[in-house]
């Protein structure tokens, strides 16, 4: 980035220019963004950030992907709150060995995650890099006042549940690790799991849901994978987690993999991380009104266990026999592993 | 970053830890923050970062300086919009250069400063950078719903103004990188300029008093440097802004020393940056009495120049002579400055 910086910044965030209504007072382009909150709704807003080498390789992420889940991740977290995205703001950090073509379609992939949520984005920064490639995203939501859905909400008696599938994002990073030696017909037939990779979906509709029965308990989503969500849950609530292995929804896809991979899926499932699924407790008798809700718009909905008294703790029973469950999250690229702040 | 880094992230936040009420329904510690804003109010949103060599050097800005600036920049963005901030996201890639301390030291000066103007840290994520330092600040406030000032609201034959001082930060950073000839004498003679450049205000308290007069036009807030920031006024509300050189305000103790350092302060005012003041206009009638108020507040108040029609565009007068005044911003660390999306 030289003398042209300005206009090539203008170019990739031209998507955001001449958007203005439905809230948004003040778009891109002045000092900062302002937007109204309707009276019965509180703003929701988080942050998270990737960094190059240590979130995601070049050779398993193209720039549009990077871009994309950068966004699906944050939505993923407004999603975990029964929270509505509104409006994001994107601060990138680009480095010398990234080309004017790989940032702007870092930008469309922003823009396309953004476009699919009905998301906006109203301002951001963009700087220079010495080095590595560095992506912040904030985005803020909507919620209604006093409704948001809580990690600490779990209570004794309830049910656990997750959406969809899990462990695929970690399956489909290992199809790509292992590309060099299974070549272009693997990445071919595994496809779908490229794109639990590389695209992930946010589950803001199961999110509104929940909050809408009433009868939802916790909630977290599956960013690190399901054993420390679940750990986040039973310590932030104070509870005990018991489930059992046999429930963790994995899909065909992904067991098929693993098995022609030789590796166990349910490792993926709980320490891959990267799904942006759902999990979070539900009162029993509210659970089948739940999941039919919940089939009606094609979201899978599997109760994987239960919530008891005790000190934190989550327990998973394979083979008959409960274990306690380890709380650390993979790791995916070495020692450099991400924390959250 | 390695085995303890979760317990070291919580101890650099633990600021932020039980902060509740006051709008704040859920703080740090769950997928997101959720806050309200009254009735009567907007959202006010922005995001800059700071990138270890392309805007800070270790040399110039201990650890502490570069949280805290990095908030002050934002919290200034807010005030160049006449609101008042209220809550902050950070977003920082830590460097395996930076010690624990460092970093201990970086999320004081950040909480220093979110303090000093009321504001209140409430989420973030802290990642592992390869190799540079990266500091990400998302600051929210609130404005009263319609009345944000705008850069794109001058009319001719407003009056422009300027806060403050200006050329201060530019200084306190030619005397730091001077430094290593001049010695610890003349960083004791000059103390002044450095807390101009690693410790500056925002001007929050003018931005509301010009937002309440009801007189004000456009505002703007001094980051890159005086010469753009009037282009940007010119350029964003489609009229001409003729400035007299001579009544840019300079701090004494800014033109004493660049008079022994053999430059002409001037550059530094128009090319410098970071002085966080804001330059905006007002109507001619209303300038004495905001002044009046601006003065009670401890606040200068400089009247620089006049608002004409015409195609956008800066003059400046200097001996006599209007000349176009060139828009090009400083740039501290050679070629690889930063650029706003």
């Amino acid at each position: 980035m030289k003398q042209d910086e300005f206009s090539l910044i203008r170019q990739w965030t031209s998507r955001s220019r001449h958007q203005q209504g439905d809230g948004l007072s003040v778009g891109i382009g002045d000092d900062a963004a302002v937007f109204s909150v309707p009276a019965e709704m509180e703003v929701v807003a988080c942050c998270d950030a990737m960094v190059e080498t240590v979130h995601f390789l070049r050779e398993t992420m193209n720039p549009s992907d990077i871009g994309y889940k950068a966004v699906i991740s944050n939505i993923s977290d407004v999603a975990a709150m029964g929270g509505l995205p509104r409006f994001a703001l994107i601060s990138v950090a680009v480095s010398p060995r990234w080309s004017a073509e790989d940032c702007q379609q870092i930008y469309e992939g922003i823009y396309d995650a953004c476009e699919a949520y009905g998301v906006r984005v109203i301002g951001g920064d963009t700087v220079s890099s010495p080095a590595s490639f560095y992506l912040s995203v904030t985005v803020l939501g909507e919620v209604e006042k006093g409704r948001a859905l809580r990690r600490s909400a779990a209570t004794p008696g309830q049910l656990v549940f997750v959406t969809g599938h899990l462990g695929g994002s970690a399956a489909g990073l290992d199809l790509l690790r292992r590309s060099g030696q299974t070549g272009e017909a693997a990445l071919e037939r595994w496809k779908p799991l490229l794109s639990f990779h590389q695209r992930p979906h946010a589950q803001v509709a199961a999110g509104r849901i929940l909050l809408s029965s009433a009868r939802a308990g916790a909630l977290n989503d599956v960013s690190d994978g399901l054993a420390s969500e679940l750990w986040e849950i039973a310590e932030a609530s104070s509870v005990q987690l018991r489930i059992e292995e046999r429930k963790i929804p994995l899909a065909e896809v992904t067991r098929s993999y693993a098995e022609q991979a030789g590796v166990n899926p349910l490792h993926w499932a709980l320490y891959g991380g990267e799904d942006y699924q759902l999990v979070g407790t539900v009162e029993e008798q509210a659970a089948g009104a739940i999941g039919e809700r919940f089939a009606e718009q094609g979201i899978s909905f599997s109760v994987i266990g239960r919530v008891e008294a005790g000190e934190p703790a989550v327990w998973m029973k394979s083979e008959q026999a409960w274990k306690p469950l380890v709380k650390a999250g993979f790791n995916h690229f070495g020692e450099s592993e991400a924390g959250k702040g």
